[in-house]
């Protein structure tokens, strides 16, 4: 695989504090032609199901040969691997804790690696800072198109996430909320896909909390001003929206919230 | 015009949600040797004067051949537009719904493009993120020196949005606050040139809520701390402010707010 | 000193408000080839001793030969004067106000100027936006290579903050909080070096708030979940931590807080 150069990091440092400019700093250190992009550090603290969905949503738009970190990591230390991960078109690095289940339900890992080897990993490791220590000059040596094989020892198995799967049982479809944007869109775990497979040329009700909705809009502004919606949103799954409002905060519901479609 | 290779980003996206990083994984993809800075991703959710506001003020400290994106959106979808707006020194490419205005106060537009062709939008568009889909491309490509008249159909008009104007009467002008910053300071719509043609060789006096300043200082501490005062601010326009301190949180007053000067 | 291209970023300016983009802007435009790292924009309004603390913190992991420039600069106008520091490995940038305090404990400045001399600083000056003015055309010059004793007159000293020191007093040694990240961490200024050399083949007990430590763990789930510990964190300094959660939430104590260790 030819590197693009480019390194992604998204992580729960938050940006008051310099720890994602003190890894910024080690991979250029490492590689001063890396090109680094964030994609979030504001993942919600020690949450790897909300990481695994953001690095799920967005690798798959960066150019091949992308180098994709991901850094929540509650367990730092000894009690998990750091591993780094070769896919056809991706490097993925990180703690072995199921923060790639979401992109690895897409992308086939070819190679898997436990980081253990100089110069991948810093001559010192602290023990709490291995986005400094290791998963940096992993990916800035990697991104600088090193031997994916001179990581470290090859592993056969990972950590994965159990994330809820969409249930069908005769003419109704249940699936749950799985995410929350800033502009209050809920993201749910049923694909564009599976709901036309489900409907086929059937008409659909959506039920959530108390609503009942009929159609699946193309826009926010299919509807009127502050009227709740559903529709496919830009990552290909069903939402639940408002139009110029949060439905997050009309409906006061969060992550978990069950949604269930019928068709008839 | 020869082009920087840098695009700036201004958008109401957040920097929680992976939309921002989404938007540079897709313009690199298209123009990997692009350079984007973020302006602002915190522009106040759907509120396009804000952003006109920031982009105005932010534009031109940028090197010429620069192109500038702007993406608060609430209209995405077909009611509105996608633009693209070449002037002397730079690009700007956005929704067609005033996002410019500001910019456009002081900027003549050249030539103005609907963003239709290919690849200045991806080949599948989708309804609610535009931001990816059609404004990462087409800034991607101007950016890698595309041809503008490339991207689409000439337009000859577009929106824009209505300013709150300064008006003089007599011995008084009368303005209003624009802009807060997150410091506190108040920014008004008086510019420093306005001010200075009503002054003439005479003396003001500036009126805001319940103060009377007599004076306009030069610098935030040329009044004792936690003192309020009046100042021309880093934009050129009059600034209501407090030393050490914020005037926002102080006067409990928000933009809209109404400023008198009088001349005597 | 061969420059690495690379300028950091420190500020108190947010992300919200335009103003670290429109130093970014006026940084390339002066050089285009400045590569440009965000340490942190949220450095405490008007805290020179966050931002002095962030510093000190994060300067060490970057390449040699970068610029890093600080601006949190309640005083900005005439009253402090705007200065440059070379040390033997990078260049520092912004007011003098004792910024650079935790940084200069650790690297000796060779040189230190005032700066004063075009192109370093723009034509015409803000008296409020010098992070504009200044420092962003002063940084981008020595990032590009020019000599540093252009950038204006020699200066002979350099203001300081007084940082609170650690005290030792037959078996007791006294520090305090001086950060607490994101995660609710409470860093102390007691390093590891001072720690060790206290200890010497003893054994210790920690005293904070009401609670008594008698040993110093390695990783934060060495104690179970929700359970507060002690251990030494990634910059060398002990911690006061809670697995899992905010230890800043448990004890609800702020910087300054005393820390006392006893050893028998």
């Amino acid at each position: 695989m030819e590197m693009s150069g480019l390194i992604t990091l998204t992580t729960d440092f938050g940006t008051r504090d310099p720890y994602a400019g003190i890894m910024k700093g080690t991979i250029l250190t490492a590689n001063p032609q890396a090109r680094i992009i964030d994609i979030t550090h504001e993942i919600l603290k020690h949450d790897i199901t909300n990481a695994s969905f953001t690095l799920g949503q967005a690798y798959e738009h960066f150019p091949q040969g992308t180098v994709h970190v991901g850094v929540v990591d509650p367990e730092v230390g000894e009690a998990r691997k750091n591993i780094a991960i070769l896919t056809e078109h991706y490097i993925f690095v990180g703690p072995d804790n199921g923060i790639f289940t979401m992109v690895l339900s897409r992308e086939k890992a070819l190679d898997i690696r436990e980081i253990k080897n100089p110069p991948f990993v810093l001559d010192k490791i602290s023990n709490t800072f291995h986005g400094r220590d290791v998963f940096s000059p992993c990916s800035a040596y990697l991104s600088a198109g090193r031997n994916f094989s001179e990581v470290g020892p090859e592993m056969k198995n990972m950590r994965h996430l159990k994330y809820p799967k969409v249930s069908q049982g005769g003419n109704n479809l249940k699936g749950e909320v799985v995410a929350i944007d800033s502009f209050g869109n809920m993201i749910t775990n049923i694909s564009e896909h599976t709901l036309r497979s489900f409907m086929g040329k059937k008409k659909v009700e959506i039920y959530f909390a108390t609503e009942r909705f009929t159609s699946i809009m193309h826009y926010y502004n299919d509807v009127p001003p502050k009227t709740v919606l559903v529709l496919i949103g830009s990552s290909g799954y069903l939402e639940i929206s408002m139009n110029g409002e949060s439905a997050e905060d009309y409906f006061m519901t969060s992550v978990g919230s069950p949604v269930t479609i019928r068709k008839y």
